[in-house]
């Protein structure tokens, strides 16, 4: 069975058991989480936000400057007045810099890459980072330094152990 | 209590009670989910995957032309070959349209908003869209064609009900 077959049989088990009737769509309790798309963390699970609870952001590396429209949308439309930024430990971003790995992708994709393909990847920002913690605490600067989030938005920045499961702040 | 010491509380029970341990960085099941940030979502509950087996991108509309970074980093550094495009019902992106929502932001921040701030928003395109069944059928479409992204991908598109929890294939 394909990958997408299996979600598509899991989520027939989970509308058969499911209870929650639809919620409001401003999140309940006006947060929003910015982590990383990293496959070993459950936001549900690890920071105890039901469904309801919480926006949702998650990009390579929880980095805060690729989540500004998103940011702004969760705030601005949608009423979100905290901000977590959880990056976490063993994260791929500390492995690779943008320059390698535009000849990484360039050599694997090789004769399918097109003409405008390449200048999208000449173009791009891997956004990588060479320290977990300092990342953070950057990320969580930018934003508070960025005019387009809400003045008294409660902004911090954390780092989430992915083998312990523990959350410390570091901003 | 802040939320964010709500969150940091309800992570230490999480730790308390953790079994998991450290598990590889690459995805499991090869698979990546772009959906929404969207509350109402919990991609482990309604789609059957657990920790360690799917990256999980998130932003406003669940849009493929804002993650293109992250699912390049997810296929090309980290081997996943199956992406699912998840929408889903009530979605905030149906509500608004960019003029306005740059005009709602302006008002919102007021003299807040710096110069920098104020061109930041002048350029932000907020990536709405009037329909959300084309939406994904054209999200999917934008991966198919674009050239950074594994020529083999298995790329499909799916709505969300986020009062049923019901998955359909739509593209």
């Amino acid at each position: 069975m394909s990958v997408a077959k299996e979600v598509a049989s899991a989520n027939q088990a989970f509308v058969s058991s499911r209870k929650t009737g639809q919620l409001p769509l401003p999140p309940a309790r006006k947060l929003t989480v910015l982590t990383c798309m990293d496959a070993r963390i459950d936001p549900v699970a690890a920071f105890g936000i039901k469904e309801g609870d919480a926006h949702v952001i998650r990009n390579a590396g929880a980095r805060a400057p690729d989540a500004v429209r998103s940011l702004v949308i969760s705030q601005q439309l949608l009423g979100t007045d905290t901000i977590l930024v959880i990056g976490h430990s063993d994260c791929g971003m500390l492995t690779f810099q943008t320059p390698q790995a535009r000849e990484i992708v360039a050599k694997q994709q090789g004769s399918h890459l097109d003409s405008k393909g390449q200048a999208e990847l000449d173009s791009l920002n891997f956004l990588e980072f060479p320290d977990l913690h300092s990342n953070v605490a950057s990320d969580v600067a930018f934003l508070k330094s960025n005019t387009l989030i809400k003045p008294n938005t409660d902004i911090s920045g954390w780092v989430y152990d992915v083998g312990s499961g523990k959350l410390s702040q570091v901003a």
